[in-house]
C-alpha cells in the first residue's frame, strides 16, 4: 500500500499514537517562560558530574527512562531507539543507547534530530515493524559552545545574531496503539545550502530549507497556513523566524498569529541574554517533548505542524571556508 | 499487519530490491585483492581537490551519481537518500545531499552507516513510504586519521591491533520493484560496551556488539550460521573478527568458511602494510557495493548475512578515559 500524499508527504494508515514524553533542562532554560512544561530542571550545568560532555548524557538517559516509567513500558518492550545529539560522532546517543539494550539507529540531523526522529519512528511503527519506538535527543551549552565556537571560560562576545544552545534532553514515546495525540503526516526534509557562511547566524542558514520543507508540506496536501492551530519552527531564533515569514510569503503562504519558533519561546530573550534565541538538538525536543504535547494532550491545539530545523556545518566545515547548508523536517501532530 | 520475526529481526513481506551499486576507492583498496569489484579507483587520495575532506564528499557525490545513472533513475524520482559518514557532525553527507535534492535522514552508525541505512530504507519501501531508497556511506584514511588519531604527516607508528580507514564510498539503490538480488530481512544492532579502552583496537571493541546481534537473528530465524552461504562482518578485521568466533561459540553457534570479514578482504594485510586490516564507513559500504552485489548478481552466493560493525567512540570520549561502544546491524540479502 501507497501511503504517499503528493511528491514528498507520507499519511499514515493508522497514525501512531505519542504515548509518553519526557523533557529535562539545565537552570537557564529552567528559568524561562516555559518551566512550568518541563519534567525536570537541573540545580546546576554539571548535575553531579565532572564534565559537561557527562551531564549531556546523563539528561538524555534520563529523559529515556521518565519517558518509560509514563508509558509503563520496560526496555525490551521498545523494538527501536532513535537517538542523536551535536557532539562529535553523537557520543551523547551511543552512550546513552548502551544503558538500555534497544535495537538502536543513530540519527545525524543536528537541531532537527527530533523531527528527522519523529518522522521515521511514525514510518516504523506504521509499516508495521514496530509497536513501540523512543525517539530522544539532547544538547549541552557548553558542550556545545567549546565543540562548535570558542570556550566558554573566554567570554568572547556573542553577536546579536547568535543564539544559545538549550541545556537538556528530551525523549518521546510513539506506539502503534493507545490513547494520546497522533502523529499523522511527516514531509521529510531536503538539504538547501545558499551560501550563509556565518556561523554565528544559524538561523539564517537554516530558514531557506524550513521554508522549503513547508512549502512543499502546503503543495502535497492542498492545505493552506491556516488550516493548523500552530506553525512551529525548532529554533530558528529571530533573525531565521523573519526570514521564513518572507520565504514563505514569496511562494504565496502567508505565516501569521499561528507561526511560533521553540527558539523564541523557551527564553525570554531580552531578560535572559540569549540573543536571537535558543538553538540545539535540545531546543525542539523539549519544547516538543513539554509545551507541545501538553497543549495537544490538554486540546488547547488540535492540529500541529511541527517544522524541526537543523543547522549542518561542522567546526572543520566553517574552518575550511565552506557555507553552512540547512535542513528543516516536518511532522503533523493531531489532538 | 505485523512484519516481526522473534523479538528483534523484521522479515520483509514484498522484499526490497538492490536495483543499482556503485563503489569509488582510492589507490590503496584499488590495489587491493578486490580491485576488479570496484567502479572508479582514484588516481591518488586528493582527486583534484585541495582538502580531503573535499575529496571525500566528492567520492560520495559520484558513488550516488552512478548508482542513479546504472538504475536509471533521475533524483526526483528517489523518495529518501539516507547517507552517513565518520566526520565531525558528518559534513561528506550533508554537503552531499544538498547537491541532489533528494528528502534527506542523516545517519550516524560510524562504520555500521551501511547497514544501518540499508535496514531502515528496506523498511520504508516495505512499510509503503517509498518506491526507490539510495543509502550511501563514506570514510577518507587521511581525513579519519587526523581527525581520530594524529596528523599522517607525524608518521606514529601503529600497533599491529590498528586498522586502515578505508578511503572511498558506497552507494546502494533499493527499490520497491525490479530484477536483482532482495533485502529480506534485517536484525539492528544493540549497543554494547564491554569496556574497551583502546582506540587503537576497534575489532576488539566492535566483535561483542556484532556477536550479539549474530547470535540474537540466529535465534529469532531458528537458522544455523551453515544455511547461509556468506556470514560476511563488516570491518572487524584479524583481532575482532576471531573474537566474534570466540564469542558466537560460546552462544552454540560455529562460525566456519563461510565466515569473513570486509575488513581483511579489502588489502592483502601484509603485502599492503594494514596490520589489523581496512575499517572505516567506506569498507562495508563497498565490500557491499563491489563484492557481495556482484557475486550475489552472479548466483555465485545466493544467501547473505552481512553485519556492518560499527565502533561508537569519538576522540572527546576517549580522551576523556571512557571505553568504546560497539553495534552491529544485521540485513539478510538474497539471489
Amino acid at each position: 500500500m501507497d501511503k504517499r500524499l503528493g511528491r514528498y508527504t507520507v499519511k499514515f494508515s493508522q497514525p501512531p499514537v505519542i504515548l509518553a514524553t519526557a523533557a529535562v533542562v539545565g537552570p537557564k532554560e529552567g528559568a524561562g517562560p516555559l518551566r512550568d512544561t518541563f519534567d525536570l530542571i537541573l540545580p546546576d550545568t554539571y548535575w553531579g558530574e565532572t564534565s559537561w560532555e557527562l551531564t549531556e548524557r546523563k539528561m538524555l538517559a534520563e529523559a529515556v527512562k521518565m519517558a518509560l516509567e509514563k508509558a509503563t513500558l520496560k526496555p525490551e518492550e521498545v523494538q527501536f531507539l532513535l537517538a542523536g545529539d551535536l557532539l562529535n560522532q553523537t557520543i551523547s546517543a551511543n552512550f546513552m543507547a548502551s544503558q538500555y539494550g534497544i535495537p538502536f539507529l543513530g540519527l545525524y540531523g543536528a537541531c532537527s534530530t527530533m523531527f528527522e526522529g519523529l518522522s521515521l519512528a511514525a514510518m516504523l511503527i506504521d509499516g508495521g515493524f514496530a509497536d513501540h519506538v523512543i525517539v530522544a535527543a539532547s544538547s549541552h551549552y557548553g558542550a556545545a559552545e567549546r565543540q562548535y565556537r570558542l570556550p566558554t571560560e573566554q567570554a568572547t562576545q556573542r553577536p546579536m545574531s547568535a543564539q544559545w544552545t538549550v541545556t537538556g534532553a528530551g525523549a518521546i514515546i510513539l506506539g502503534a496503539r493507545g490513547q494520546g495525540p497522533r502523529v499523522t503526516m511527516a514531509t521529510v526534509g531536503r538539504v538547501l545550502d545558499l551560501g550563509v557562511k556565518d556561523a554565528a547566524d544559524m538561523g539564517g542558514a537554516m530558514a531557506p530549507a524550513a521554508s522549503d520543507t513547508l512549502v512543499r508540506h502546503l503543495q502535497d496536501t492542498g492545505r493552506q497556513t491556516g488550516d493548523y492551530d500552530l506553525i512551529i519552527t525548532g529554533d530558528l531564533g529571530k533573525v531565521g523566524s523573519t526570514l521564513i515569514g518572507q520565504l514563505a510569503g514569496q511562494n504565496g503562504y502567508q505565516l501569521g498569529d499561528n507561526y511560533q519558533d521553540g527558539g523564541l519561546l523557551i527564553y525570554d530573550i531580552r531578560q535572559q541574554d540569549t540573543h536571537a534565541g535558543g538553538s540545539g538538538c535540545a531546543c525542539s525536543a523539549v519544547v516538543t517533548a513539554g509545551y507541545i504535547y501538553q497543549e495537544l494532550q490538554g486540546k488547547r491545539l488540535r492540529k500541529v505542524l511541527g517544522i524541526g530545523t537543523g543547522s549542518l556545518q561542522s567546526p572543520t566545515s566553517v574552518s575550511q571556508g565552506e557555507s553552512i547548508p540547512g535542513i528543516g523536517h516536518a511532522v503533523v501532530m493531531e489532538a
